[in-house]
């Protein structure tokens, strides 16, 4: 079966994560909204007046399935591709730690739209400095230093054990993010993370990734997206 | 088998929308944090150092599992307690709603924290104005009429079709606590929300809700909880 994501073309954002898992499970998909008519077809889709269209991207088409929201994508295909574990206790252990990673993209977001998704940076500037400071202060630490810890306590090769899954994909992006977003920033608060940079490390290095970030399949880091490179913000 | 749920003692918060589950499926719970040492049962549990602690409350322990995340607590719940579908496709389209909700949820934090969540409101009150206007203005709209067309796409009686789940319980929960956080502004918009809003009385109204909301167990509104009245946000 061929998968078809739908997401928006110009940007990494909340769609990559869905992406980085689809390109290690070596797994057929269309990236619907980046060639032809496929950003209509996608408003379309959620514009639909029966059934439950979703609320917003990404959301992948798996057949007659169309399943949205991010962490609910990759419950599905994580047991399906080796990404995940199939017995439902670990299922949901997994998804414990996907859902609390989708609560820090969302602050990765509010440090620059402190204010509201719908106004712009450039209104928001002010407030932006003050909600990136108490970031990077309080909440990188919390999340960053939790995931640390679940790393060290599960033996050091991936989150939940010996097993790669859909986790660390997402925790390279993180990395990789913050990197782009705070190079200042997130060079001095490496030093703590040992074990999530050199997770990130062998995440980059695996052949299906590797390839990937190489191809035109990875659309660049841009100010558009999620992880936006601010000099003001970067302390 | 007795579930033990556990979250902060003193606020209806995240864990309501569990607690509502529990109560409509007549399920047998403790609500650990609300007696004895609870709370700080519930802190050990988080700062395990062995193999999978909860980054935050609520999480459930169900025998040996410790599920954590409202959402994925409801995911867990819903299909063994007749609060959703039991086929795999009908559990990911409803989880994808809870999803949804859980974003909105975050939002509604952020109209009184929209600098950070470590930090007071009184600390950022003309931000939380600002960002609380851009809630009424476009992104109460953007969530519940999404809700509101779902539920006539799907007959009016639950979101999803002639079944009650666990998202019209959450959706109560929304309604209710709109009213009480921003009582002026809610009474203005829910003219636009008739389906929601009687999608509301009819779950106040089931027996097992209404009993739940009558106790003891039914913790009040208040300024700690997500849902805050301040007189200076409700316009």
């Amino acid at each position: 079966m061929r998968y078809q994501l739908y997401y928006w073309p110009h940007i990494q954002g909340r769609g990559e994560y869905v992406r980085l898992a689809l390109e290690e499970a070596g797994a057929a998909y269309t990236d619907v909204a980046r060639s032809g008519d496929g950003t209509s077809a996608m408003m379309k889709m959620m514009e639909a007046a029966k059934g439950m269209p979703p609320f917003a991207p990404p959301f992948l088409k798996a057949g007659n399935l169309v399943i949205g929201h991010t962490a609910n994508i990759l419950l599905y295909l994580g047991s399906r591709h080796g990404l995940a574990p199939k017995a439902e206790a670990g299922k949901l252990l997994l998804h414990q730690l996907q859902l609390t990673i989708t609560d820090f993209v969302l602050e990765v977001h509010d440090t620059h739209h402190p204010l509201g998704p719908s106004l712009y940076y450039e209104d928001q500037k002010a407030a932006a400095r003050k909600r990136t400071e108490e970031f990077w202060k309080s909440r990188v630490p919390k999340y960053l230093d939790y995931f640390e810890d679940l790393l060290a306590a599960n033996g050091g090769a991936y989150v939940t054990g010996r097993r790669l899954t859909y986790v660390d994909l997402s925790l390279f992006q993180i990395v990789e993010g913050l990197r782009y977003a705070f190079p200042k920033r997130m060079k001095a608060f490496e030093k703590g993370i040992p074990g999530l940079v050199d997770l990130h490390d062998r995440v980059a290095a695996r052949p299906n990734i590797k390839a990937y970030l190489a191809s035109e399949r990875r659309i660049a880091f841009n100010e558009e997206g999620i992880f936006r490179r601010y000099k003001a913000l970067d302390g």
